[in-house]
């Protein structure tokens, strides 16, 4: 996998590349296998877990229809004390009712006693078909062998055993230099469809070696958060099974503190990294061609830069124009004006590029270099910016285009 | 066309079907003809007048991006006593500016002029491609020889000019048996893209040779408009330029006293009629091979219903299922979980039609029986039911499937 690769996202600063993924840092171990879960026989059953105790930061989707695993992990699970995580591909264990929280229970119970933890210290994570029941032979199975082969180069089966229909790897990690010394963050996710911008459909783990109390670890997570994984859309479904997960270590003997420049570093790192699992996200897509950065500038409100954010990201109309390679700038006002319903005329200019195509809300007076806009058209990403000369808020969201494959993935495979 | 062959709606009480459409009932006459504003040469501009003094009632999209047309007729025109309209496809004189707005009125002047009418009696109706200015001098010429044209069996031409990507006819007309004689609807309309729960992107114009109040007309309106085109969605895109006319001459000698007998029975003929024609646009929805019925049951509130019903309908992972034929009811579950993000766990019921897929948020007990579920899928018309149980509020929507074709619609058309 190509790290920060994107246009939209940036290299983190005093950051090298190093070779592993969430078992990169110091003192994590992990494991990958087939449990038998996906018919296709293909890597199903992840575990993840650190040899020393962490403190650990984690986010579950708001979903009311969440999965029995959030639901176990948000009430049984000590959140600033996690330590392990098993997760599983196959099945999501949603909408499964007593029995899909005892089985999730379960999975805690099994792994957390295969490594010696607290079960509170072991979460869980599911992905995969809603509505049906894990097979609970198999996971079981699955987990005991997984404790058997866990490894310090784990960290990749692990990755590829939370993909369902993800086409591209998403895992990587980087060595940072802090004043202290080195540590490192490890991370992979899963993400392709119900991408929606309240925690993307996506399963996403990061590992540190570096110590750090669990409030700083929650604040700097809800934070980049917010600017990565909330802030994507595919399809604008919510699912059921989005968590994050952050777990720190403290193997390097480096240890964080809240306001040093060391913690601003880390932070911005980990920003750099949500941020670069995010755009791999959405240009994996199901089905998606190109990823627009969408800027909305000059909304009255944070709040309602972000309703229009949304709203075009979400249309099927803009995400097909989109696909087609038509600089449709008519659909992405129409979805503005559909947010901001019973307001008065939007005077919004519209930019593909450095393109102005609208102004003032009517097509741009003068030529438009025809070639041009053909050539940002054809870009696999392409950034597109509406001022709506509403006031002086802004929001940034990233979203694909809708395509027949798209069409083809989820309309053939159950999900 | 055949009219109420959809089994989600109903035939009118006392109705029988008659030829023509908008130009049935009596004092009508219509023209449509090819303007030259579609390159395909297909019709494209349509004039409607009525011989008598009308009352009349008119609602318009609230869209903030709202097309110069609705601009103009919302400000300029007498809402209570519209008795002609000029409409045009090919161009939605939307997101045009100061110059689309001099278009709109030029067309209402020189269609009430051409008709000898009060340019506040004559109402402006577009569809087409966003942000692209009318070609007024072909829009002039046509509205000079529609108005030449104009007659009493011009209904079939008035309705095929204001179409686009519209694939079936929406058009027809009936005759009421009331208690003091005979009255007439007709009526014909225009959608099968960005049709969104707000007013889908649509016109639609209803004439009667029914006299009445035109604060009658504007009731009635309001509340068959909430439970027929505000109740549908093809794409969860809100339009610039939806509009919905009702017209009334009197012509039939016979006027609708509120809260008489026959005013209920006209405005439940009303409701029918636009029902039929809401249904024939999700029908006929961009690519649409299905249709589905929507009821959520157990709301704590009707916002919160319309809210749940609006999620799933707009849902891409939910229109491709059924696209596909798949009974994938936990999408249906995530949807409403994330328009209800945040609220407790969802012990919600799923049928497809008789047969209950869910219960309390798991999948069913018991067997399902799997021929008379796939006979289900394989209809053209699917009633789907949510049971919430958080209280006793419902609503009912109608949406289509999301398919291959309308990504090549909406990818390779500039709407």
């Amino acid at each position: 996998m190509t790290l920060f690769s994107s246009r939209f996202g940036e290299r983190p600063g005093g950051a090298r590349e190093v070779a592993g993924s969430v078992t990169a840092p110091a003192g994590f171990r992990a494991a990958g296998l087939a449990a038998g879960l996906k018919k296709s026989g293909k890597l199903d059953l992840g575990l993840l877990v650190s040899d020393l105790p962490c403190t650990s930061a984690a986010l579950y989707t708001p979903n009311a229809a969440a999965a029995a695993p959030i639901l176990v992990c948000r009430q049984e699970s000590q959140p600033g004390r996690i330590q392990g995580v098993v997760a599983n591909s196959g099945s999501a264990n949603a909408c499964t009712g007593e029995a899909g929280l005892e089985d999730a229970r379960a999975m805690v119970r099994q792994a957390a006693g295969a490594c010696g933890l607290e079960p509170a210290k072991m979460a869980v994570a599911s992905t995969g078909v809603i509505g049906v029941p894990l097979d609970m032979q198999l996971a079981a199975r699955g987990i005991a062998a997984a404790a058997d082969s866990l490894a310090a180069d784990g960290g990749d089966s692990f990755a590829a055993a939370i993909r369902t229909t993800d086409s591209i790897d998403k895992q990587g990690a980087i060595e940072l230099e802090l004043s202290l010394g080195k540590v490192r963050i490890g991370f992979c996710a899963k993400g392709a469809g119900m991408i929606a911008p309240s925690m993307a459909t996506m399963l996403a783990f990061v590992t540190t070696d570096a110590g750090a109390p669990g409030g700083l670890l929650k604040e700097m997570l809800a934070a980049v958060a917010a600017a990565s994984f909330n802030s994507i859309s595919v399809d604008g479904d919510m699912s059921t099974n989005d968590c994050l997960f952050l777990l720190a270590n403290g193997a390097s003997g480096i240890s964080l503190e809240p306001g040093s420049d060391d913690a601003g570093v880390f932070a911005a790192a980990l920003a750099a990294v949500c941020k670069d699992l995010a755009l791999k996200m959405v240009a994996d897509g199901e089905g998606a061609t190109r990823v627009v950065e969408l800027n909305i500038a000059g909304a009255a409100t944070a709040a309602e830069a972000a309703r229009v954010a949304r709203a075009i990201s979400n249309s099927p109309l803009v995400r097909t124009a989109f696909y087609g390679g038509d600089p449709n700038w008519g659909r992405l006002m129409a979805s503005a004006g559909a947010a901001l319903a019973g307001e008065p005329a939007l005077p919004a200019d519209v930019y593909y590029e450095e393109v102005c195509l609208a102004a003032a809300g009517a097509e741009a007076a003068g030529p438009i270099d025809a070639g041009r806009l053909a050539a940002i058209m054809a870009q696999e990403e392409i950034c597109v910016k509406l001022d709506l000369h509403r006031g002086a808020a802004g929001h940034t969201m990233y979203f694909s285009d809708l395509t027949h494959e798209y069409v083809t993935i989820n309309s053939e495979y159950t999900t």
